[in-house]
């Protein structure tokens, strides 16, 4: 659920979107995209979250993966689908992690 | 909804928890930290959704803002909370957007 990345620095790619009201193939698509996510070189995990707003980050090793990804053919077809069919607003923002912190991120690990 | 920053750089602080079961004071202690937020120097935005996963994400523009922020004594009181009470896990991440790019973002605006 909560991303567990190495230490810093790597990059997040934060996606924020609003939905339009036709949502046809989008849950499929959705899925299909995070499944070739996690196969692609320096990805480091993602944390996504919908209600009304959805929020979708992923975390890359860095800028050369996020590129690939961005040029991955499967997902430009699903960049243009979200463009033209699936959000009625969207922001990316590549942003580079500088420091990280928290607690019982891996759930296998005691509170701290 | 999606917030409407400046051209970058800026930072992001990404807020990323699991909750409890204990929610008791949770949703007023979050309503008053973003009203607190929004009248902090350097304030930019915020960005939330939450389903299981809830994601916090607000804009900063620079780093003495977020450190302002986090050493405001009302937040802190509301991070010890969060710390002993409402979150079982949490991750927080300080990272510098470099670029960002999107489309009818103000809902003033056309779609592009």
């Amino acid at each position: 659920m909560i991303a567990k990345t190495p230490a810093p620095p790597y990059y997040a790619v934060i996606f924020s979107a609003l939905q339009t009201d036709d949502v046809e193939g989008y849950g499929e698509m959705a899925q299909a995209m995070v499944a070739l996510a996690f196969q692609q070189p320096g990805f480091l995990g993602v944390e996504h979250a919908r209600d009304g707003l959805g929020i979708t980050i992923s975390y890359w090793a860095d800028e050369a993966s996020i590129a690939n990804w961005k040029a991955n053919t499967d997902h430009q077809l699903a960049q243009k689908l979200g463009r033209e069919k699936w959000y009625s607003a969207m922001a990316i923002r590549v942003a580079k992690v500088e420091r990280a912190y928290g607690f019982a991120v891996d759930p296998a690990a005691p509170k701290a």
